[in-house]
């Protein structure tokens, strides 16, 4: 950091995008063993250094602490052995998926003779700014390496001795499987001005993967002129319909908001149709209360959840991230769907029903990353989508949709072969 | 336009926005049939009223040429009556291709015991801002409602009595076909402003294509807070590679220069290795002096081509878009992919080369949206590739790169079926 404080930090994240974009170059011609080599090769590194990893967390705790930082957000930062196994684990897991980059489809002959397909690359240069899990290092560079891309990673200020020892392990495994070292690199100031530099610096960065709040993924969104690929509110909804099999519909809803409450993809609105109100929302109501939920009820709800509130329009399309649950009557499919289009976030959303026309429907007219039918709204997530791991959900329309393993992380060209072909 | 004077840009703008965003809920139900429907009835509509539409556009003539516009953007405005069939025909081909909308891939069961794939969808509602030719009412218009979006459009205010009656046509159809007329909606207002509202109405407005200068397109990108798909530079190179075979490389280089100079296909950079310099440039410098082509070379290339001047740093990387090219000899591959990669835009750049080797690593080496192998840039476009009209070329790496048809005004969403499963 004292080699920082002598350049402006413009300068000195200048010089780190130029140092990745020269990295990417050679990652883009890279050999899928390289990589992989220095995939497994930081996770080796990890395990052998975790007692050193584990002291500059610890330092990193102590100062956090000192600087009087919320209890729970130091405990989220705190790398015990099992984490550190596990960063090491997932940097093994990512070296055993297939390598994206290089993959052709449709290649074609067109009638001018010339064959025309596609090529899956790298993006090039992504930033990643992040906010106190320390293992975000590992997992976001090994992702970004796995699909030949070059990694700028701000982490939060408050694991900088953490990011740092983690960055170097896997640094040196870059450069001992014969890549350059710069392929990973971390911005090493806590200056907040290096997160503004970054985001704009679209000529050497392609786009930013934010992760953390939403205040954060705001700010960076709204001053960005790199894109930006992220993830906002998770307003998810089940919508259970008259065709609907109330044990089915049941055990869906209790699964969907109360198997974990702090996720983007955990119910936060649940739609019953006036049909079967009666037969399924007692129920419901009763398990949620068992389970400590407090149900928020339209007027037509409330009298079949006992121990309900009534809910008030701010509950439509909140997003609780707790054990609360706004819960609505509709007339029926048509409404449910007009619900979802004007309160959700276009994140997660699910049907239960037996008729094989509105699931059809639904599928089709919901405009959301995720759209199920008769299963829980927890399944929209990258490894139970079978992505491997994954580096965010995006709640963006353009490029990555919904859970972003390594093809979001890559794009692709179109590669043209001819024999001297000229255009008549 | 009396109407909006009675009302704030922003306002009206912003009802526009609504109106779209209502219609491409009903777009994104509707049937394949309707779509084509409206396609179809709108080429009818077009040629049925071919008169008026000539009377509109003469009227849009004579007011530019009073205005002052100069004389070659008067003629880019005119429709003659080819181009008014052209319109017509450019529909039915739009009608002809296949629906993207809908289509399921990769459904597979998941060790939960879900299935999951992903649902191509439109993106929603697409702002096409454009200027002077008319023509790009219909285009624009036929390809986002094939493709299931709603769509904004904002022609030049100087063509806007020709753009008025297209647009009419289109609606009609539309509307015939069942579908919303506010699926296509023309802005009905020259005001500046209009264009600085629809580019930051991120509630309503899913992408923004720009179609027009480029700086047109640098302004729009910089002050838009919508996605834009946008097309910048076209500055392509061939490179000829030391196992060119020369009578290739001067056939694809003369098409590649010479076919057409205005598009941003075209060649700009020759690049050629030393080994072969003597046997490829004195022909295609001949060649090129025949065709009227400046040529402006590197001190080694200057001897080897006859009436040549001498290039200076600026030619690298400049996109003349007329009868000038630049010549660089380089010591071979390595140094012109590193030329390619400093000077160029991203845009099509080719190798001619019979080394299967080099081939195949410019083809991964090279960062553009189109890479070739002998064969000729200017074979960069949607028709040639088989995507059938496009709507631009995209020099972006995020969503869409390169020639963006229907497929480009679409994203894939996940979809979900499971039978009651919940996660554990």
């Amino acid at each position: 950091m004292s080699a920082v404080a002598e350049q402006t930090i413009q300068e000195y994240v200048d010089k780190v995008g130029r140092k990745a974009k020269e990295a990417a170059r050679a990652l883009a011609r890279s050999t899928t063993a390289a990589r992989n080599e220095a995939l497994l090769g930081a996770a080796g590194r990890i395990e052998a250094r975790a007692a050193e990893i584990a002291a500059a967390n610890a330092d990193d705790l102590a100062a956090a602490r000192q600087a009087g930082l919320e209890e729970a957000m130091v405990e989220r930062m705190e790398l015990t052995p099992a984490r550190i196994e596990a960063m090491a684990a997932g940097l093994r897991e990512i070296a055993a998926l297939p390598d994206p980059v290089g993959a052709i489809r449709d290649m074609a002959y067109r009638p001018s003779g010339i064959q025309v397909g596609r090529m899956r690359v790298p993006l090039g240069v992504i930033g990643i700014i992040y906010e106190s899990r320390p293992n975000v290092t590992a997992d976001a560079a090994g992702l970004c390496l796995k699909s030949g891309n070059a990694t700028i990673l701000r982490g939060g200020s408050e694991a900088i001795r953490s990011n740092g020892i983690i960055a170097h392990c896997i640094r040196e495994a870059v450069e001992a499987a014969g890549l350059p070292a710069d392929a990973v690199q971390l911005v090493e100031t806590t200056d907040r001005a290096a997160v503004g530099a970054l985001i704009q610096m679209d000529r050497y960065v392609d786009v930013i993967v934010p992760r953390g709040g939403k205040s954060l993924i705001e700010r960076i969104t709204a001053e960005a002129r790199v894109p930006v690929i992220k993830h906002l509110d998770g307003v998810c909804h089940v919508y259970v319909d008259d065709h609907a099999d109330p044990d089915m519909a049941v055990a869906v809803a209790i699964n969907a908001k109360t198997q974990r409450y702090g996720t983007c993809n955990t119910m936060e609105t649940l739609l019953v149709a006036a049909s079967v109100a009666d037969r399924v929302l007692p129920e419901t109501g009763e398990r949620l209360r068992a389970a400590g939920v407090e149900v928020r009820c339209c007027p037509r709800a409330l009298p079949l959840v006992e121990g309900a509130v009534a809910a008030d329009e701010s509950d439509w399309g909140a997003e609780y991230l707790g054990p609360v649950l706004a819960v609505r009557v509709v007339d029926g499919f048509d409404e449910a769907v007009a619900h979802i289009a004007r309160y959700g976030s276009g994140h997660t959303d699910a049907i239960v029903t037996a008729d094989h026309g509105r699931a059809m429907r639904f599928l089709r007219e919901v405009d959301s990353s995720s759209v199920m039918v008769n299963a829980s709204t927890r399944f929209a997530d990258g490894h139970e989508y079978g992505l491997g791991a994954e580096i965010g959900i995006s709640t963006d329309k353009l490029h990555a949709r919904g859970p972003v393993g390594l093809e979001g992380l890559t794009t692709e060209k179109f590669i043209v072969l001819g024999n001297g072909h000229v255009r008549r």
